[in-house]
């Protein structure tokens, strides 16, 4: 019952007909082929522009998925939790990066142990205890890479300024058990600024304020080797024109509402919206509406309702109707679903929906053709 | 690492200075006597008002959990997944009723096969189609109890009118391998109505609508056994006045933020909040907050900010800031907390909160007595 492929497992290489009978639900579903044109865009975009793409797992938080982005020529995985890196590593799956600080001794001993397991593990430090802390766990002839973190005005890890920068990295750098592998400057808050030109002048400022770190770095003789940051929203600018030797891109791979909001490249987006959450009808008796089994258990909560993208008339729209259900309302003039069938919900955002979940159900030419364990979620 | 008691598995037993150093966070934690409290509070007040308890389950997930409601005497537990209802019956707990319509086939069959672990499992049905439904799958020998859901005015799931109602528990009569229960009525949208008068007005109109349809049952010949409904919010009324034979209250083993606005009864409430959310200060490099650990992955999203419970000065705030951390603010003089300490949060929402993890660590006299899989959640 609790397979780690759950209770659709038995439904692997039937059609939607069969889906349509027999689909537990609700079900987050990915279109494999979408999936794999933005894994392939991503990755052809960041070659021609010579840059690399070390994707975000705390989007998927799935070996499988990070294999296939791996496969296509990434050079790591980001890790949000201590727990994505033990997954992934368990996996074998090399260049991890821990992209938020850890100074817990017991957590850190799990990143160490984690990175024995695959190759090239790098963790972030913002604090002299953060990385003393590393110093102290790491094993000898095994030195554990560090990123300085730096602030990129979203004021939440990351040094501020080029002084407590060049601290920090003379502090790794003297320790031999330390590996100093560079920095990481990641903007989050401003992946979803909506237009171009505004993401533009936003991001340029904070790249002229990493310039100075990056100087000051490089005259204290820390020059980083990696300078990773940016994201989906800002990924176009960043190769383009961004200070990054690489880039941590998490929702191109399913896209979702919000990243629908936002002009990611002039005039629309390179990526297509990949990811669903399958639900069904199980009630219709109030005429203006139908009752489906997805609610904020299983679609975030956290920009707004869902967005109907299939199995409902065009115009459709959701509203969360507590931790279990939702409700359908159709234009009117036109058919409410049907008692038991399925209805596809575009999530408000991609990540925390993930996280609701423990499969990805794939589908390919109207068939399930594979699950994949999101064994990462929780912590 | 992913034993199903998690990473913190090794520090039962330990105290709160081992905790303080070692406890992998985010973590969900339980005050144990808090939460006795609470389960033994609801259940001497059924008692004294003659009604029956039936806890909701959707708030834990949990067969601890609801192994220790029904040693405190409730009749059953509510589920509303089908996966809730298996795991519970796979615990051998007794008198599962799930509140959710369930019209797919192999969703029913997967409750069928559950009702054949554990005594007396009854389901809701609100359409002739649902009905139809269980009586193709039930074995004989072995009839499923069917209670009829009646909308009270949430307009989610539930007939509307007494004609509706007699048609359905008609259907379910005239099926010997059916037997007709009685009646679910729950107005999820009333319990936290603030103020108790506004609350029981509110309440009442509904309790006139159900009066209808329990006499047109009644003078149909299918006075119902079981009258299912309320809640915490409005558990107070709902004993001294309601027509109900049994209450489904949920969140009152650990409230939240939400409840903590909700006059329960008249000046205050019989709970006390036994449910917070621990998570660890991560980075201090900008002087005027602190970093947690702990975002919209561990926290729920759905009714504003965490409050801050422990850990950091009286009258701090929290904000989220991404997935996987927060900020903490503190008043203005007063000290924050240091990096690597531990700060404790009460959830927006306690049963979104604990569908994010998949351990209660649960805590007793400073000491962490024992883990609780939260092996229900997830679909």
């Amino acid at each position: 019952m609790t397979s780690s492929l759950g209770p659709n497992r038995h439904l692997i290489g039937r059609d939607a007909d069969t889906l349509a009978r027999e689909l537990a639900t609700p079900a987050l579903m990915v279109d494999l082929d979408l999936f794999e044109a933005n894994v392939a865009t991503m990755a052809a975009l960041a070659r021609e522009a010579g840059r690399k793409v070390r994707p975000h797992a705390k989007a998927h938080k799935s070996a499988i998925v990070g294999k296939r982005q791996l496969d296509a020529g990434a050079v790591g995985l980001c890790c949000a939790t201590v727990r994505e890196a033990e997954v992934l590593a368990d996996a074998g799956l090399p260049g991890l990066l821990v992209t938020t600080p850890v100074v817990t001794p017991s957590m850190a001993a799990r990143l160490v142990h984690a990175g024995e397991k695959a190759e090239g593990l790098m963790v972030l430090a913002d604090t002299m205890a953060g990385v003393d802390l590393f110093a102290t766990l790491a094993r000898p002839g095994r030195p554990i890479g560090v990123l300085v973190g730096v602030d990129m005005g979203m004021s939440r890890d990351g040094v501020a300024t080029p002084a407590e920068a060049v601290a920090l990295a003379a502090r790794i750098a003297a320790y031999p058990q330390l590996r100093y592998d560079g920095v990481q400057a990641y903007y989050g808050h401003l992946q979803h600024v909506k237009a171009v030109p505004d993401r533009h002048a936003k991001i340029a400022e904070q790249w002229e304020r990493l310039d100075k770190v990056l100087a000051a770095l490089k005259a204290a003789g820390y020059a980083p080797g990696i300078i990773s940051g940016g994201g989906t929203g800002t990924h176009q600018l960043d190769m383009a024109h961004g200070p990054f030797t690489e880039i941590q891109p998490g929702s191109y791979i399913f896209l979702d509402k919000q990243y629908g909001e936002v002009e990611i490249v002039p005039g629309g987006s390179p990526f297509q919206t990949s990811l669903t959450v399958a639900a069904r009808v199980v009630s219709d008796v109030h005429t203006d509406r139908v009752i489906i089994d997805a609610g904020s258990k299983a679609v975030s909560t956290d920009y707004g309702p869902a967005l109907v993208a299939k199995g409902a008339p065009e115009g459709s729209t959701y509203q969360f109707m507590g931790d279990e259900h939702g409700a359908i309302r159709v234009p009117e003039g036109t058919a409410r679903p049907l008692l038991g069938g399925i209805v596809e919900l575009i999530a408000p955002h991609c990540d925390p929906t993930a996280n609701l979940h423990d499969q990805f159900h794939v589908m390919q030419g109207g068939r399930l053709v594979d699950i994949w364990p999101i064994e990462a979620r929780g912590h």
